[in-house]
């Protein structure tokens, strides 16, 4: 065999399993997790233009749907697998599982495989924040939580510790899910209140978070609960067919999205005809666009969940995983002596002459 | 803790190391896969309607072109990553470096994450055999092989397991690369002649591969090369700006393809128009097309490679990994007692209570 003129680059894949990120959270601490990924969101949305960016590919079943989402700049590419069964929880799986990739545009090169399921709870959580703290009222304190499923917890804390709210009213058709939220989040200071109806937990409430799983035209928020001021976080309406707001909510005030390509088939702005005015938060963010212009101003935040925002939550893991020593290397691509000798990796007596060199 | 009244369902992923693919194609042997990938493909392909199908998902740079794949049908959905980098071979990597899940449609769960650089070398091999073994003349048993990188020994090999080719005829611009064919393949039974240009490796062929890397309008094959009765099995014009086969090459026959939509953008005939006629590689296998009609007809399959090959080859390696019990558990996903209970896992006294329990 010839000697390479150069080292071979390496073309190991740092793995962040499920179990590793666990530890890096805890190592990392949750809110200086939700702190960088909403500064990595931030910064990544204020040079929106320098992304290449598409819609979600979708590929819908009977039961459900798996999507991947994929975006790139100069620099890095970065994919994200996410499906959303509603009926998964029946069977003891998550509605929800995510995993993705941070790769080299240079070279193609996957650089960090990573889960996503608690990493998307994480980012969605610090982009409803950044959003909030972008369009809601300053002087917010309290939030309704319609919804207490699994992201719910890292709304409540992203609100928390990023918006300043005191005070989080909840309510989840499954009184179960409720608990479960109050167990969790009983030592975080965040005075819990339990309600008995979505109109309970929403009436007097600051900002209305939305985060409810069921893959229906759902109408969890109707307009006559609207009241002058409220910031609404609409999480949960996210695919074609499932919506949370009646369209009533959508006329109130000002609706901002995300990605409206994307938002406009997705969100809950589905409902309404395609030219229906929505602003795009980067463009608040910059200062291209007005944030809200009074007190009693409705802002709605139809979030959907975009590419970007696990681009930006890769980004932070990788930084993280890195610094503190977590994750392990993998060979998700054969490591080759030639690169045009990849047939040469299955023959034994290359392999053997390769240890002795 | 409450327990579940259902055990919980894995979510545990089987992974497929790039070495652990080389030790599943050793033990199940390098002549067995290729027939088996081969027999998938045709099977998938003859139940084209099944499948929730779009052209792949593609980011360029000014250095190469990351892709995404997706297929399902109603029982698995698949992707691939792959990326195509030509300049890649400079810096000791390889041009073409892929990876890809196979996953449950009723959940989402991923079920194996696999290495698919060597996987994909085996599928475009075993497809082009599959459309020459459909296509070409059933005498054919000299093959032209233009590009002798890291694709060809597997090309050359389909032929001769899958299509009864004897004789291998060799061109690269880079003899260095047709000398490690030439290595890699001299105890393979077939007879390898290296040629000085394009024109004596075709000269007189009845197949003529051409699996060239460069991402520009090459000019690999000109009309004047085509001899009647010749099928092309054009494999590396499979890119938006990059070809193999002068125009004139695709009016000399009969122009197949995996599927229309994609290949009209990425193949060979991104050059004609958009009406320009051509026929689905499936339609032929299913017999709802003709292949062709006599000794003296000139065949060319366009191939770019298709999500479905990769579904297919997927559920090879799943099946074959199973049996072998070859590769290892990994949890891309958070295994949880309680689905809506996301937020636990981050919680140690949770852990412990766990594990007492």
């Amino acid at each position: 065999m010839h000697t390479p003129a150069t080292p071979m680059p390496s073309v190991a894949t740092l793995f962040l399993s499920a179990p590793e990120m666990v530890r890096l959270i805890r190592r990392k601490g949750l809110q200086q997790c939700l702190v960088g990924i909403s500064d990595n969101i931030r910064d990544d949305f204020l040079r929106w233009s320098d992304f290449d960016k598409s819609a979600r590919v979708a590929n819908h079943s009977a039961e459900g749907v798996i999507e991947l989402m994929p975006i790139s700049d100069n620099t890095f590419y970065s994919f994200k697998y996410v499906n959303g069964h509603p009926r998964n929880t029946r069977i003891g799986l998550s509605t929800v599982m995510a995993f993705g990739v941070l790769a080299d545009v240079q070279t193609g090169t996957p650089l960090l495989l990573s889960e996503l399921t608690l990493t998307t709870a994480l980012r969605t959580a610090a982009t409803s924040a950044l959003a909030a703290k972008t369009l809601a009222r300053p002087d917010s304190r309290v939030m309704a939580l319609i919804g207490n499923g699994a992201q719910s917890e890292f709304q409540a804390l992203a609100f928390r510790h990023l918006v300043g709210i005191e005070e989080v009213r909840l309510f989840d058709v499954d009184t179960a899910a409720t608990a479960k939220l109050i167990r969790n989040l009983q030592h975080t200071g965040l005075r819990l209140v339990p309600c008995y109806s979505v109109a309970q937990a929403v009436m007097g409430a600051d900002i209305v978070t939305t985060v409810t799983a069921d893959k229906t035209h759902a109408t969890i928020l109707t307009g006559d609960m609207i009241e002058p001021g409220m910031h609404i976080n609409g999480v949960g309406g996210d695919c074609p067919g499932k919506t949370e707001l009646h369209a009533d909510v959508l006329t109130r005030g000002s609706v901002y999205v995300e990605y409206a390509p994307q938002s406009r088939v997705e969100g809950d702005i589905q409902q309404m005809p395609l030219d229906f005015p929505v602003t795009e938060l980067w463009e608040v963010l910059a200062g291209q666009k007005p944030a809200r212009s009074h007190r009693d101003e409705v802002t709605i935040f139809d979030s959907v969940g975009f590419a970007l925002e696990d681009f930006s939550a890769l980004r932070f893991m990788y930084d993280t995983a890195r610094a503190l020593s977590l994750g392990e290397r993998i060979s998700l691509i054969p490591q080759l002596e030639d690169p045009k000798n990849l047939f040469g990796t299955l023959q034994s007596h290359v392999k053997s002459m390769r240890r002795v060199a």
